[in-house]
């Protein structure tokens, strides 16, 4: 079937079947439906499995992996990922009145949990060691690649920028905290158990970088106006090579505990062409495919934007309200 | 190992071991080197197997596979293509000083030859229909894709073209046959025993089209100057959409027998912007690589070309000279 409308349909036809979604890649939002609701859907007309064309544009022969969700009061069926190839030779088949039989063998099971840490790197500040910016990525990846642009290039590149300010000797005057999160894929637990533990800590800022390891575009802010405005500026620092636009909007997973809870979330947008989506979830989300010199160039961006913001004369309240220095709480 | 040269200063230490070539990929003709020879220069240092990196430009996790060959006077030792990703992994463990342990599984097995027939189809000529225009491609393909672009839409464009001649009416005054060669790429016999039973009827054209289903880009002659100029004028018809250019130079493995015994040769070629060899003998060389528009465009080029070269009102005899019309042996 297409789509979930299409299914509905045909759910006569689709018990005791496999159901594959074929609707294809028009963006990830509308693509992504499938490998997350799928097998629920499929189950709620009675089908055994369901099968998925991958939620990517550029399938070289690759399946996908990712989150997905099952409804508790249906049958939790098996699904996996097609790679978009055998999606459409199955889509093929069956337009053409063929009953192709497929036989799904998969190793995938859910283990019991087991302890596992974020990880903590920080710089104390000269001035405000109390008043605490976070910048960070995740650590965990999907098994099928080694998660290269989603997060290791994300996490290599805040603690290459939080390496890079005290290699060249700078002194914030807050602190800068570099955090490895665990846990992003499938849970959040590394986000949430931060924010549960740290929320006590006084929080100026906390920045994601998980976009993919392209060059750096913009600087996407989420929090109160007042912030914002008086952040804009700090653009003119980025006039040159990577003029870097800071903008509202974007969102961050790790840090979206600590946003809801009021702390003003900043995450680095990357210049990808549409290119994250080739590796995100694949087997090739590898190495070879982050450039060396875009990743330098996403350490410069975010050690200046990090070290300027550590910088700011004013002070940023518990309410996310900027007060003149002298007004500190 | 990068290449040969270093296989050969490195050669104490291959011996018993698995030869790895990573050089990659500059060109198509320097990166097969490995996959044609790979094999017999590993075993000439002791090595008990090689690995290659893909002669591929593009690689999401795709082997690659294709014709080698063995020194007869050395030990015939597996050859398997890695992924780029999977070779790169192996180098960057090398050159830490690891010593990565690689478990070599291969199916592939040599069977005794079976028989296969060339398909053929032709057009009567109207008034000569003893003197033979010859289109093609070659029905097999590398097993590890369907041969979407080498060579199924090469075949599919020339029976389309014959089909589109006889559709519209055209009765052009030359046989042309459409040729679907069998075994182009493991040894060319279907294109030897072509000129072997053919070779005795008059040739005025072999044509072959095999380099991608991508927009037309030229028309590649190999022969005789004076053909050439005779011919250069018909590119005048292609002013439009798909201006395509008649130049000397090109080549076609299925009619290179041909070629060498005197006939005329010609050769489409399409503008792939490099992406001929993102398919070419792997996994992705499936039919959702076939732009459909593109696969029309070459049709309409060769039943334009083929079509016009059959109503020339000139002969060409079995030495390839242009003979005025009068003067037919």
């Amino acid at each position: 079937v297409d789509n979930f409308d299409e299914l509905k349909a045909k759910a006569d036809e689709a018990k005791g079947k496999i159901v594959v979604f074929c609707e294809g890649f028009q963006n990830y939002g509308q693509a992504v439906r499938y490998r997350f609701s799928g097998a629920s859907m499929a189950a709620a007309v009675g089908a055994v499995a369901a099968l998925i064309y991958p939620p990517s544009p550029h399938s070289m022969y690759n399946p996908h992996t990712g989150m997905m969700e099952y409804i508790d009061s249906l049958p939790k069926i098996p699904i996996a990922s097609l790679s978009a190839e055998d999606a459409l030779l199955l889509e093929r088949l069956y337009k053409r009145g063929q009953k192709p039989v497929v036989h799904i063998y998969m190793e995938a099971e859910t283990l019991p949990d087991a302890p596992s840490y974020n990880v903590i790197a920080e710089i104390k500040g000269s001035e405000k060691p109390d008043d605490i910016i976070v910048m960070g990525g995740h650590s965990d990846s999907w098994d099928v690649g080694s998660g290269a642009h989603d997060d290791g290039g994300g996490i290599i590149s805040t603690w290459e920028a939080l390496r890079l300010i005290k290699k060249i000797g700078l002194k914030p005057k807050r602190t800068i905290r570099a955090v490895m999160f665990v846990n992003e894929e499938n849970g959040v637990r590394g986000g949430k158990a931060y924010a549960e533990k740290h929320k006590m800590e006084k929080h100026s800022l906390v920045f994601e970088f998980d976009s993919g390891v392209f060059p750096p575009d913009k600087m996407q802010f989420q929090g109160q106006d007042s912030i914002f405005n008086a952040i804009k500026p700090i653009e003119a620092a980025f006039k040159g090579a990577d003029s870097l636009q800071i903008t509202k909007g974007g969102w961050g997973v790790d840090i979206g505990y600590m946003v809801r809870m009021g702390v003003p979330g900043l995450s680095l947008n990357t210049k990808d062409d549409g290119k994250y989506f080739w590796y995100h979830h694949a087997n090739t989300d590898t190495p070879d495919k982050v450039d060396p010199k875009d990743l330098s160039r996403c350490v410069a961006a975010i050690a200046s934007m990090i070290f300027i913001y550590s910088d700011l004369p004013f002070n940023f309240d518990t309410n996310n309200e900027i007060l003149p220095n002298n007004k500190t709480k």
